[in-house]
């Protein structure tokens, strides 16, 4: 289970996604979205993006599938996720990621497992990303191609 | 001393307050209530829960007060108190109390001290029992009987 | 070049200022500013608040200048600035400009130094100083004495 | 795989290696002596503490071996072993596991993923308790039973 | 009770003591010293240091006494100290005090409170004072004169 | 000014020259050693690791000089250096480094200005490299060749 709001996918997420592919036979990305608030990229299209950037023979044991309005470890039961993965990027995400792993190991014994993030995507997530890309920064190599067209299209739109 | 904004109070919360009386002779909870912005439970309710939650030899020691739109230490020089009592769970909590704690020194020469957090309470904040709450999961003795309770029934409300 | 949002100008932002001006032959400070959201001063304010702040022979070598709606990168190019300058205050600090910095130099190589902030000065930000001066405190010496006039007439307006 | 000097296992070991044990088929606990440095304990010693102290469901999926002036990676190519098992028990564990961990990686691609220690035991290390037992502490709970009585002997003995 | 080495007194450690003596009544310096191994000064010396840089007012509160190859915990009990103080320099110092406030906590009860460091102190550490000393370098200021012209002597007689 | 003890020169080093090198006209790299303790490699056989790896139209610019037995900010006096400039690789390095560089700038003013490694040397230390390469694991890409060709002829000697 790699849960995140994946808004859009960097090539830093999917680092994550498929190295946690290399590591378990089957693995949920969970694409939370908060339907009382729009984000960037519905959650539609943010499954898209993620689900066309992995390579084939990664995809066919990853599946990509929303979620809202629920605890993360109500949806590991349901999909029967023992783990949850989380790419680390530094000494503060990990001290932010912390309680909700306690948290989580509380409320159902799910344990929460931290990847080191690849050090060369340590500048890549998704807000720094969109802010690059609003102001006309060139973010190509650091999202799908695919997400770089609908970032440069809604930004012509406005 | 011990300030917060207790919304509401947590057996984290408690912990540090307790240890709090059990060092100094008299101790002062502080709930900071912002009158213009509306928290999940009122500043009374917040006092209630506290109060309630004390063991009696601890709670003849305490004094639970709101305070709203003035500075910490104009509190501390009221109810004369030398010492302003936090609870540290990580070393990011004391990067972000720091500058505070040398803000008030500065000002009046009132003291912070630091308690280490009692581990066990580490995923315990109230903004994560109230994420939790919200979506269903069991809180049960991660706040006192009565903020749970109170939780589930705003959870029904609305 | 030395980026902030300068609402208003701190000693230690002025030190910081005044340190870059002793390792470099020419400093541009560069007032980041959001036209669509009113900040505590203007633009104009706060570019006059740092120029009159600074020493005669520290001021002939630095520009102050405004920008907003652009990358930091850009503005870097126009100016010809080689290298962004930033105090430090914490690990934390650190932790938090580290992929701002990476990504100013994926994006277009320039680089950013840092430099350790005065540590007399470690509890001295915009916004402490702002909430200090909003309740009453005395924020005398922590920014210079034209702020500390338009903060206390700020407040007396409302 | 989960490696370690293990001189001696601590609670907080044994707390990483059973969850390794859920999460994992096998787990390899991988021993590090040094021939040339004596420790507290014998690499044998050390080995029977281990399979000593786990349950009998946990203990036939976990072998406990010895490994000595050897890189990690190369143990694990031996063992089989796709990944290495750390707990973490804060920021600055983090901070001094990043760069092995890349290492690894960067050696023969085998990954390292993180727990997050129990919280409850953050404060036991097999360095803490020997200097705690050696001035006379009492360290029941912190380590395994024949640990302890181990431990009393060999400060009887001086 | 604020234990330490003291190996010498710096005027980081004098300001944490005498802010602990504006906040309890009785203070014990406990300077640990371990017979085995020799320190820059004896124990002696040491305490002569620090009860000399005293002020009067503060030094009849503040009791300087040697201790080694004991728990800190038991040197607490025997002279009726509830709590233990240390001062705090940043978050890699509260990472390295956490386990042993922890443990301390677990084997008697006896709390560690935390006071932030005077951050103008921040870089003063006796090992740092003794290296710069060491190399010729001038430590006035950072430690009181006696300790100073000590220093000065022990450099001259090799 | 760079100061290190370079034993050997790693990637990571060299990056940090080359863009101080960048950033300055002139840069003096600073090799301490300890005649008292022997490294891996002599002061002289560092200063040529680091003389040879540097390109031609950056070496011009940069002098390598061994020191010892004296305080880096008379070294910076001698070679009339204004900064020393220190490559970060997280928040736990920058907690090192700011007692040093607060207390030489207190020593003479001089300034120290952290450059943030590239994230993708961040396992890239010269103790992790020695170690891995002693025990006959590849560090090819991770030093020069002539380090790398000099590390294996150290091994098979002893």
């Amino acid at each position: 289970m790699c849960p995140g709001s994946y808004d859009p996918v960097t090539v830093g997420h999917l680092d994550v996604i498929e190295r946690a592919a290399a590591l378990y036979d089957e693995v949920v990305v969970a694409v939370l979205h908060n339907p009382a608030k729009q984000g960037t990229f519905t959650v539609d299209e943010r499954i898209a993006f993620i689900e066309n950037a992995l390579a084939p023979e990664v995809r066919e044991r990853v599946r990509v599938e929303p979620f809202a309005g629920r605890l993360l470890v109500d949806v590991c039961r349901d999909v029967e996720a023992d783990v949850i993965v989380k790419g680390l990027r530094g000494g503060t995400d990990f001290a932010y990621e912390l309680p909700m792993a306690l948290m989580n190991r509380h409320l159902t014994g799910v344990e929460t497992v931290f990847l080191p993030g690849a050090p060369e995507f340590e500048h890549v997530s998704s807000s720094l990303v969109k802010e690059v890309a609003k102001f006309g920064g060139d973010v190509t190599g650091l999202v799908p191609d695919d997400v770089l067209r609908a970032l440069t299209e809604k930004l012509a739109e406005g």
